[in-house]
């Protein structure tokens, strides 16, 4: 929990999905009106992990999932719902191959993080955000956040996920 | 650092690969003579995360790299060779599809970390271990030792990454 400390003001736009998000055609990193005061969160990149996961087709990204401490201890309690002041963060990076492994391998096997695509968290608090199950969305890219209109969809994707408090990720042991 | 503690005792074998490993079909988790005194490090699954891969073929698993603190400094610094203290976690889970996530997407295309396959350890004492670039390597499943005969492969795969002070793995900003 230190060191590369990221520190941002005058985050304006709301949105994003946790381990899933629309395709890459409907992102953009225009601002627009601010519909939340959701940061970026500082240190979250020494957050502790929660799981990794791979999106196929357009957005074609690794990403890991981490938390803060009260994620971490919410996920390893099997408490639901998570508590206020839960983060969840969905780093992603480009799925790309790694000639240098697939060497050592001897063939093509090998996929590794690329560059940083985008970032996003999730935010409890089930006073403010009672409109979307008690959690407010946020996406990053360049430290830019995504505009509203992309938004919009976040919570209606996470609706799905109900039964677990609307997030995707599963502990990884 | 904290929490979720791993104890053991009675490690025999040494082996591992980090962020790359031979095919499925020579693991083996038989104990033999012992070749290292490398253990489990205590709350690894703590540490701070490196960065992310998959490998297909064989093992078809998913790959989350983490680092102690002097592991994530010397990433960070861009300090090579990584200094004596230095310790990278390699777990592993079996590479699934996401039912659920998918249901979300409308389509195919979600995987994610599904049960723990094996963890690796690299660890750096340039004196312990002059034969193998001051790196010892260590792979457990289910908290067992890899047997010697399948670790042999560790370090000779991991010389190709010499540039690297033979870690495969990049740091994931």
């Amino acid at each position: 929990m230190k060191r590369i400390v990221v520190l941002f003001v005058a985050i304006t736009a709301v949105a994003g999905f946790l381990a899933i998000a629309p395709p890459a055609s409907g992102h953009s990193d225009e601002e627009s009106a601010p519909i939340s005061e959701i940061t970026i969160p500082i240190g979250y990149r020494d957050w502790r992990l929660i799981s990794v996961a791979h999106e196929e087709g357009k957005l074609n990204d690794f990403r890991a999932i981490l938390g803060n401490d009260t994620a971490i201890r919410a996920y390893r309690d099997d408490k639901l719902p998570f508590p206020d002041g839960t983060i969840i963060a969905r780093l992603a990076w480009s799925y790309v191959p790694s000639e240098e492994n697939d060497k050592a391998f001897g063939h093509q096997q090998s996929f590794v993080a690329g560059p940083p695509t985008n970032v996003q968290f999730m935010v409890k608090d089930s006073r403010k955000y009672t409109a979307t199950g008690g959690w407010g969305f946020a996406q990053f890219t360049g430290g830019k956040p995504r505009n509203e209109a992309a938004s919009k969809s976040c919570f209606s994707c996470h609706e799905s996920a109900k039964d677990q408090d609307f997030v995707f990720t599963h502990y990884a042991p």
